[in-house]
């Protein structure tokens, strides 16, 4: 079939929602973000690109910290707020409980049921977006989301976002176990 | 309740699954990449976290440029395999139909539903991993994956990889709108 040209800025992969939280001119403030990703095995980094406008990104600057927290559906309304609404507008410290780790700046949501806490290592400087690369030195959650003493997905139960539909989704079935379905694969 | 701490390497949001290409030693390329995210919004950028190990890195250090194809559910084997298979060992040049856009080292899949070819705008040197930050400089698809000229989710069909438990896993249901269901939330 013939290929046809999209825009560049055509984005289709499912994306994971997450939360990052900041103390921003004294105040946790807390941002929906989806252009999230690990970047780096040994010691565990994480990256999350923000656009330069937002009222996050002065905390972060400003303390080299922040928290990722990972929001069941249950929180799905208070995630899309915090996505909706700007820190320099609205006080949204309230819109969770907040809760901290061993680092003062990298609030993290109570509710929320797997939490990191991160120390920025450094920050790529682009064009609209930072992207600001955190060592995580904390990871958090509770006794009712594990099984077996390991994160149960099925009860922690993240959810992302899809474009160019706009749409927030669960996660899917089980369709493979990974690094195992291709092992009888012949080219 | 009582939070827990697990290790910092607890990896838990459901990410997309994708198909780095590049040219490595004259020769296509593939590589399953879980560790991808959008970085920048105008231009747009993708950021893909490889190993500093892997086969693909030595392409796109030397040539710049690399591919990514957004595969859907029915390539799931043939990419399970390109993770589980260095570059290094086997030829997986054949293992998908490749196709160019106007870049010359950034092979793309031609069975893939949506690709982009990418140039090289920065390069993260972290402890274990390698952070490319590409470019976006051409988007593909084709006919039946668009409804009414956009690139259709249930069409395309991509797939994520869930952990600790190592699954694949499809695109859920939708439970909202995003940048629309928490306009009413009450703080």
């Amino acid at each position: 079939m013939e290929k046809i040209k999209l825009d560049n800025s055509t984005r289709v992969f499912p994306m994971p929602m997450v939360v990052v939280g900041a103390v921003v001119e004294g105040r946790n403030n807390y941002l929906a973000v989806a252009w999230v990703c690990w970047v780096n095995a040994n010691p565990p980094m994480i990256g999350v690109a923000l656009g330069k406008g937002h009222h996050t990104n002065k905390g972060i600057r400003e303390h080299k910290e922040f928290g990722i927290s990972i929001p069941s559906v249950d929180l799905i309304k208070a995630v899309d707020y915090v996505g909706l609404v700007s820190g320099a507008k609205a006080d949204k410290s309230k819109v969770f409980e907040s809760f901290q780790g061993q680092l003062k700046y990298a609030p993290m949501i109570r509710n929320s049921p797997l939490t990191l806490e991160c120390k920025v290592v450094t920050k790529v400087d682009l064009p609209s977006n930072e992207f600001f690369i955190g060592e995580i030195v904390g990871v958090y959650t509770e006794e009712r989301y594990l099984t077996d003493g390991k994160p149960d997905i099925k009860k922690i139960r993240p959810f992302m976002l899809t474009m160019p539909d706009s749409r927030y989704r669960e996660v899917g079935e089980i369709i493979g176990n990974a690094w195992n379905i291709g092992k009888d694969f012949q080219t």
